[in-house]
C-alpha cells in the first residue's frame, strides 16, 4: 500500500486553451509555403475558412479521442459561440464524462504516463495518458445521468434529445456554465453521441433501467443517425471538421448515402472535409481511411478535403484559431438546427 | 468517363484464411523467445490460451477495423464454433456490411489502394483500403435490414436482439450459411454493435423509421450495456480478446463498472485481457490506451494482459491458431449467453 | 508520354519559416497547462529555453528527416546565427542534397504525394513526399562535392572538416549566402555528417576516388566520432535538441561513453535532451527509442528530457521559436568549436 | 540503491528463430488471398521467392533497428549460407554491438520496457526496449575492435575491409561460430556498415585513434560506396530486401545513380525491392518514403516493388521463410563479391 494521498496527485488543474487570445493567422499561412504536416495543416485551416465564408455551408464538429479532458474545451465552445460550428457528432467521452462533468463543477488533472497504475487504482484516480480524474467525481457524473433519466417521459430519444435534457438541468444546476453541453444547449446546436452508451452516461442509463424494468428511457441510435441525416437533407452544402475518426467521423460521412436511401438521390457529398488525426491508413480501419477513400464511396468531394497527420492537441488550435481570426464566421447566423430537429421530422416521406 | 466496366475491377474474390489448416503452436512459440512484438504476440497467444483452458472463463471477443472484408470470418467462425467464444461486442460494419452481406451471397474483391477513386466512383464501386465492394450489393444489404426491421413488433431492441433476427433470416434466405451472424444464431453466441446505426444497419433503419414515423423498431444502445453487463455479473472470470479498439474495447472494459455502479461491488476486473492494434497511445485515445492505463480504471487486471502491435490481418490469424491447435477448448461447452439473455433480466435488482 | 514539361512541376518554391516573425510564447505556454503532444511540446520548450539560460551548456542540434526542403533552414540558420546551437550533427541530404544545393542557387518546389511518379521520372524530377526537386540540378550538386575534393590534399578528413571546406568554397561560389553550411564556417559551428556519403556528397566522392584511384580524400567516420566526443570533453554540460531519430540521434548520444572509453569516467551524461519524432517505440528501433532507455546506457539523464511526438514541421518552429522570442541566448556566445578541433587534439591522452 | 543484482536481470536468453523448422509457404500462400498487410507480406514474400528464382539477380538485404539482439541472427545466417543473400547493408548495432558481440561469448537477455530505468543503469545493464545487454560485456566488445584495429597497417578502410578483419578474428578467437561476421567471411559475402562509427564500433577506433594519432586506421565511408556501386556495376540485375529504413535503405537505393555518375548511364533500377517498416511515409523522412517515390529519382523499379507496414521481428522470419523453404535459392551459386571487391578496383574508368 502506498502512502500517497488523492491529493498528491490531484493538484494541478487541465486549463483549456484560449484561440482569442493567439492570432496564428500569419503563423499559420507561413506554415502553408512549407511542407509535410505544415503545409497540410495551412490548407486545412484555409479550407475550415472556406467553409466559414461560404454561408450556404453546414459545418459538422466530430470528436473522438479525450479531447476535453486535454484542455480543448474553449476551443469548440469558441466555435460554437462564433456561429462556426452547426453541428456536432462525437464520442461520449468528450461529452459527458468530460464536459458535462466539468460543468458540474469537477477537474481534470495535470498527471503523468510513467506511474504505477497500481498506486492509482488504490486512489480511485483515473488516467487518460497524462491526465487524472478523480474516479469518485465521476460516480457522481454517472449518477446525474441517472437522476436526469429518471425524470423523462418513458420513451425512445435520440441521444441529441437527451443531450439537451442535460443542458436543460446544467440550466439549474451547472457550476460551470462554461460547458460545451450548455452552449450548445443555448444555442441550438445539436450533439449527436451515436455510441451513447459508451460512457458515462452508459452507466446512468444502465442504472435507470435496471431499476426501472418496466418503463425507461431508451436511447435510439437509429433516430440519431435519422436526425442528422435531416441536417443533410436540409443542407445542400456540408463541410466536416473532424478531430479524430471513429464512429463520429463515419456516422457523419454517411448521411450523404442515408439521404440518398431516404430518396434523395440529388444529395451531395460534403464539399468541405477535413481531419486531424495520427492513425495510419495502412491497418484498413475506418479512423485512418483517407477521404480519397471517402470519395469512393460518394461520401466526400475530393476537390477540397484535407487530411492532417498530428494529434489533436497540437494542431486544433492552430486550425481553429485560424478560422476564428480571419473572421470568415461573422456573416454568419446561428442555425438553430435543434429547433428544426424537434419539429415534426417525417413530414415529408418519398 | 473511363472506359473501364464494373467487371474490370471486381474479379479477384477475398478468401477467407483457414487456422485449422495451419498448425502455427510451434511457430509463435519460437516467437515467444525472440523480442519486441514477436514475443508481445506469443505472450498474448498463450494468454488467450490460458482463457480457454480456464473453464470458468467467458471469453468476448471484440471486434474493430475492416476484418471479415480482409479475409478473417473464417478465422471468427471457428472460433465460435469450437466454443472458443462466449460474446462478441463490434463495430457495425463488420457484422453487417460485411458478415451479413456476405451471407445475402455477396462477396468482397481484391483491390489496390493506387487507384484513382473518382474512376471507382463512377462505376459504384467501394474501397476499403486494398478491397472493393459493388455498393450495389450493399443497397441490397441495407434493404433487407429495413425489410427485417418490418416484420418486427415495434419497440426498443438492443442491439443484439436485432442480431438475432438477423440470423433468423438468413436461416431462411441465406445463401452462404457460413456467416458470423448466423453461426452465433445457431450457438447462441450474443453479438453486440453498441453503435448500430453507423453501418448498413443504419440505412435499413433509417428507412424503416422514415416510412414508419408512428410505431418502429428503436435500438437502444442501454440496452446492449445493460445485456453485457449481465455477462460480467453472471460470469466472475472473464477475458477480452480485442482485435482493434475503438467503441467495442471500451464498452467491454467498461461493463465492470456498470457492474459495480448495479450494485455488484464484488464484480472483478477483466482477468485477462489482449489488443491487436496498431494504434498509438501517444494521442492519448482510447484505441491505442494501454491495457495498465485500463486497470487505473479497475477494468482490468495488469497480471494476464499483452497489447501486440501488429495490423490484424497478420497477428490475428497467428493468436487464434495458436489458440485452435493448443485445444484448450476442448473441454469447454457453448454457454449460449442468447438463452440467459432472453430470459427475465432484472430479477434481482439490488 | 506524358505531355507535361518540367516547367509544370517546378513553379512554386518552397519558402523557409521564419521563426522571429512569429512570437509564439504565450501559445506554447498555454500548450503546456493541456495535455498530450501539447504539453509535452510546451515542456520540451522550456526545457530548451533552460539550455540556452545555462550558460554552461554547450547546445548539439541533431537532424535527420527531410527538413531543409521541407522549409526548416531560416528556423537552423535561427539558431545558429543567435548562438542558440553549438554544433550539428546531420544527415547528408539536409546538409548537402538541400542546403549545400540551396546556397548553389537551386530551390525545392511545392508538389503532391497523389502523383504518378513515373511522369516525374520522365521529367527527372525527383519527390520527396510533397516536394520536387530538379534532378539535373542535384547532378551539378554531386559534381560541386567532387570538385572540392578535387582540390584537397590527399588524406583521410573528418566530415567537418569536409563541410568547412564546403563553407570555403560557398564564400566564392555561393548564389545564397543564406545557407546553414555557409553560416556555420563563418560562425565556427561545427557539422558532422556521420554517414556522409549517404547523400549527394557520395556521389561526388566517388567520382572523385573513382578518377584517383591512387591518392584521394577519404572521408573518415571514427575522425567524426573522435572530433565530436571532444567536444562532450571540453563541455561538462551538454543539451541535445534532436529533429528526428536516426544516426545523427545515437552517434550525439554516444559521446558520453566514448569519453569514458577514452578514460574520462566523470563524463557527465547529456543534462538537456529533447527529441522530435513520429518514431514509434514499439519496434525496438532506435529513432523511437525513449530517452528514458537511453538513461539505461548512461547517455542521458532523466530529470530535463522530454520526447514530443509531432511531425517536425509543425512542433520545430513551434520550440525553436519559443526558443528565440525568451530571448534565453542574449548572454551567450559563439563558441567556434571549429577552431577548438582545428587545433591539435591529442595532446592529453589518458 | 535497489537491492537487485545484475544477475536477476540477465537469466533468459533470447533464442534466434529458425525459419528451417517452419514451413510457413501455405500460411503466407493463404495470407496473400486476404487484405492490407498479410497479403502485401505474403506479396513481398512471392518477390523474394522471384529474386531468388532469378539466377542474374544479386540479392542485397539491408538492416536496420535492433535485429539481432531480437532474435533474427539466425534468419540471417541462413539466409547467407543458402546463397539467398549476396550482401548486406546494416547500422552498425546489428553488426559489431549484437552479432560480433554474440560471436564473443556474449547473450542478449528477455527483458520488460516497464523497467525503471535508474535501477539498469546502476546495475550497468543497457536496455533495448524489451531486452537487456551487460553493458561490461559491450565495453569488452568495444576493445577488441580497438585491438584488431592496432594490428591492421595504419590506412583508410572501407567497413567492409574492416569487418572482414573482424571475420578473420572471429576464425582464431570466436567463442560462437555462428555469426553472421564469421559467416560472411567464409562466404565472401560483403557487409557494409556506411555508418560505422555509429556503434560499437566507434568507440573501438576511437581509442585505437586517440592512442595512435600519428598513423592509424581510418574507415572511409566513401569507399564503402563505391565498392556498393561496384556491385551494381557488376550486376545489371539487383534486388534489394529492406527490414527496416536508414542509411543501409537510402545507401543501397543511390548505387544506381552512383553507376550513372560512374558513367555506367545504362545502370538499371533495383528491379525487385521490399521493404517491412513500421515506418510512417507522412513525416517524410526516408525510412518511411514508399518505392514509388524512390522510383522517381531512378532507383527502384515499380513493376515489383512492396513494402510491409509490421515489425520485423514477425514479418521478417515469415518473409525469409517462405523463401527458404520455396526452394529458389537451390539453382543459386555462392558470388563471393568479397573476392571480387578486394581485386584492383578501377581498371575501367571511364
Amino acid at each position: 500500500m502506498s502512502s500517497f494521498t488523492k491529493k498528491d496527485f490531484l493538484q494541478d488543474v487541465v486549463q483549456h486553451i484560449d484561440i482569442k487570445a493567439h492570432n496564428v493567422v500569419s503563423l499559420v499561412d507561413d506554415m502553408g509555403k512549407t511542407a509535410f504536416q505544415a503545409r497540410n495543416l495551412a490548407r486545412a485551416a484555409k479550407i475550415y475558412d472556406m467553409m466559414l465564408n461560404d454561408k450556404d455551408c453546414a459545418v459538422i464538429l466530430t470528436l473522438a479521442g479525450s479531447l476535453i479532458s486535454a484542455g480543448l474545451k474553449q476551443v469548440i465552445i469558441d466555435l460554437i459561440e462564433h456561429n462556426m460550428v452547426d453541428a456536432i457528432v462525437s464520442t461520449g467521452a468528450n461529452i459527458v464524462d468530460q464536459d458535462f462533468f466539468e460543468a458540474l463543477g469537477f477537474k481534470h488533472y495535470i498527471g503523468t504516463p510513467f506511474i504505477d497504475d497500481a498506486i492509482l487504482r488504490d486512489l480511485h484516480i483515473d488516467r487518460i495518458y497524462d491526465t487524472y480524474i478523480d474516479e469518485d467525481d465521476l460516480r457522481i457524473c454517472d449518477d446525474t445521468v441517472a437522476e436526469i433519466a429518471n425524470t423523462l417521459e418513458p420513451r425512445a430519444y435520440s441521444s441529441r434529445e437527451f443531450i439537451v435534457e442535460m443542458g436543460r438541468y446544467l440550466e439549474e444546476h451547472g457550476k460551470d456554465k462554461n460547458s460545451i453541453v450548455y452552449t450548445c444547449y443555448k444555442k441550438g446546436v445539436p450533439i449527436f453521441v451515436p455510441a451513447f452508451s459508451d460512457c458515462s452516461a452508459g452507466f446512468g442509463l444502465v442504472h435507470h433501467q435496471w431499476h426501472k424494468p418496466d418503463a425507461h428511457v431508451a436511447i435510439d441510435s437509429a433516430k440519431d443517425f435519422r436526425e442528422l441525416t435531416r441536417i443533410k437533407i436540409e443542407n445542400d452544402t456540408t463541410g466536416i471538421l473532424m478531430v479524430g475518426g471513429g464512429v463520429p467521423k463515419n456516422f457523419t460521412q454517411d448521411i450523404v448515402v442515408a439521404a440518398e436511401v431516404l430518396g434523395y438521390e440529388d444529395a451531395t457529398m460534403h464539399k468541405y472535409a477535413i481531419q486531424i488525426t495520427v492513425a495510419d491508413e495502412r491497418d484498413g480501419g475506418l479512423s485512418g481511411s483517407t477521404l480519397k477513400e471517402a470519395s469512393s464511396w460518394g461520401k466526400v468531394d475530393t476537390a477540397l478535403e484535407q487530411m492532417i497527420f498530428s494529434e489533436a492537441t497540437i494542431a486544433f488550435p492552430l486550425i481553429a484559431g485560424y478560422g476564428y481570426h480571419k473572421k470568415g464566421w461573422e456573416g454568419r447566423v446561428a442555425r438553430d438546427f435543434n429547433a428544426m430537429l424537434s419539429q415534426s421530422q417525417e413530414l415529408d416521406v418519398k
